[in-house]
């Protein structure tokens, strides 16, 4: 039996629209309020509708010293046409670090499941 | 008895550390991607730590034609010092919206409580 | 223009099908691992599709030693449909408490806005 | 570079107190009421302070006829000594599932990050 683990998807956005991109600075400074943006449908949209959006992102952290990620934060995407609103896949969040590591975006479709992504960041 | 009601708090953001603040354009165009922001600290710095923090803001929108609040998203700031990872009350969101209305930001202080404000939109 | 807090509305759980119920012990032991339940359609059920549902409650806790509601818990309903899941608006907590207060619990309906409803307890 | 999901930590709950345990009937009457516990620490309490505590359960729901997880609920642990109140990971749910599948606990130490569990039920 498979583990939830095994169902995790990735892919490369460019090509599946499941994707979260995590647009992040090459090289953060230090202890330094740092603008992280997670996104769906940057090449390709997701459908944004009551029988098929994505709900939710989570932003992980692993510091390269670290053996565990660290949640930075949960955005959750709650219209869906309600009173003719929409909320799109896509939130920008500020974080301090203080060490290079690797960012974790994680995403859910609640008809697709469970995608993920990564991007490595370095702290000067 | 009071409500809970009667316990979310106010106030003006530039003496009051706890009021959310939102950003938003002041005419905004119909069904057309906006960013909104959502920040707690323009003027005076909220304490980010462990024991002391902003936990959540929640987003809501009435529009001009109802009755009810509709939630636009759910934010959620997570890391307050684990692997030296701080996550800082401010968020930005997309969304996509008919009808004038009210924005409404629900903020949630863990020693301090429930705190909101509003900014009316007028969409063109 | 009102605030946010003018629109969270109450009633009688009886007669009204959206007002959350606090279901606890009227006496608690001081930090004593206690099961507090919540519940949406005890006596008239709310409807769960996916255009019509509960999404969430919070539970919070003012002690009458405090001035502010203390967030318990969150609870979300994710499934209103998708693979046939449906997920209801029910759900219990464990708590440890050590002063007599109110415990309030916050719900939304993805149409009908915001409810609440409190219920005192006593800490022995 | 691992991705999130090679992170996912498992184990026997018994000797690993990071464990979710999923509580459920072994056989499920399709489209009925039914409750389905989750807790961590029936064997080995894990510590729950501000400093360290679970803060986080999510249960999934993969029916035998689909391909992905469906998020039944996310359920957040908010109180760890605010007011001296504290949330214990510990939580019921109530859902209506049509097919067999299997259960997936997610669940989310602040130190020590994300581990998974998971049941087999049978629909009858
Ligand atoms: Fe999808
Ligand atoms: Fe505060
Ligand atoms: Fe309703
Ligand atoms: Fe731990």
């Amino acid at each position: 039996m498979d583990g939830l683990k095994q169902m995790i998807q990735s892919g490369d956005w460019k090509g599946e629209k499941h994707v979260p991109v995590i647009h992040a600075p090459e090289k953060i400074t230090s202890d330094t309020l740092t603008e992280i943006k997670i996104s769906i449908g940057d090449a390709i949209k997701h459908p944004n509708t009551l029988e098929h959006h994505i709900a939710w992102f989570k932003l992980f952290y692993l510091p390269a010293t670290g053996k565990f990620p660290i949640e930075l934060g949960t955005y959750e995407f709650r219209a869906h046409g309600e009173g003719n609103a929409f909320t799109e896949p896509c939130v920008s969040t500020n974080v301090k670090l203080q060490t290079s590591g690797i960012l974790y975006a994680l995403s859910y479709c609640n008809l697709h499941g469970l995608w993920e992504s990564s991007k490595e960041i370095v702290i000067e």
